[in-house]
């Protein structure tokens, strides 16, 4: 039922509301808003940060929170931001 | 005139909007939203591609295009998507 994962989701997310709001709306400029964005590009956003593709500044930061993420977690904490917004939120 | 960033950036923005929508959402789940994106967050991830800081499978098509770009260019295109959307958007 999608809106389990909305939920399992959004419990996974409470780290990352810190900077990045718990409506997706970031608190700090160089924190990216996360409300509504694409699902494949959170997924691969995380998975780049696990794989040091990302390696600027703030990413460091980044890598260790996706390193503490398991795939699932991933697909869940993105789906969750990708719904914030859409009609079809629940 | 503030105005005036907006119009050069959106003239300048032209080529992104293939991918990232002439509104800031993209046409395809891979590629991310633009629409009111943090301004910050867009500058420091033009700035990533063209250090090659970003470096995973899509990311070389986005060197490419940070590449053609001065950091003039990079602050009105990101100045243009960040204000799609806000209710101060001209």
């Amino acid at each position: 039922q999608e809106d389990a994962q909305f939920e399992v989701g959004k419990a996974k997310a409470k780290v990352c509301m810190t900077c990045h709001g718990e409506d997706g709306i970031s608190t700090l400029d160089p924190y990216p808003n996360l409300r509504g964005q694409k699902m494949g590009y959170l997924v691969s956003s995380l998975k780049d940060y696990k794989a040091r593709e990302r390696t600027s500044g703030l990413a460091i930061l980044m890598q260790q929170q996706a390193d503490a993420l398991t795939d699932q977690d991933i697909e869940d904490i993105s789906y969750y931001f990708s719904q914030l917004g859409q009609d079809t939120q629940p």
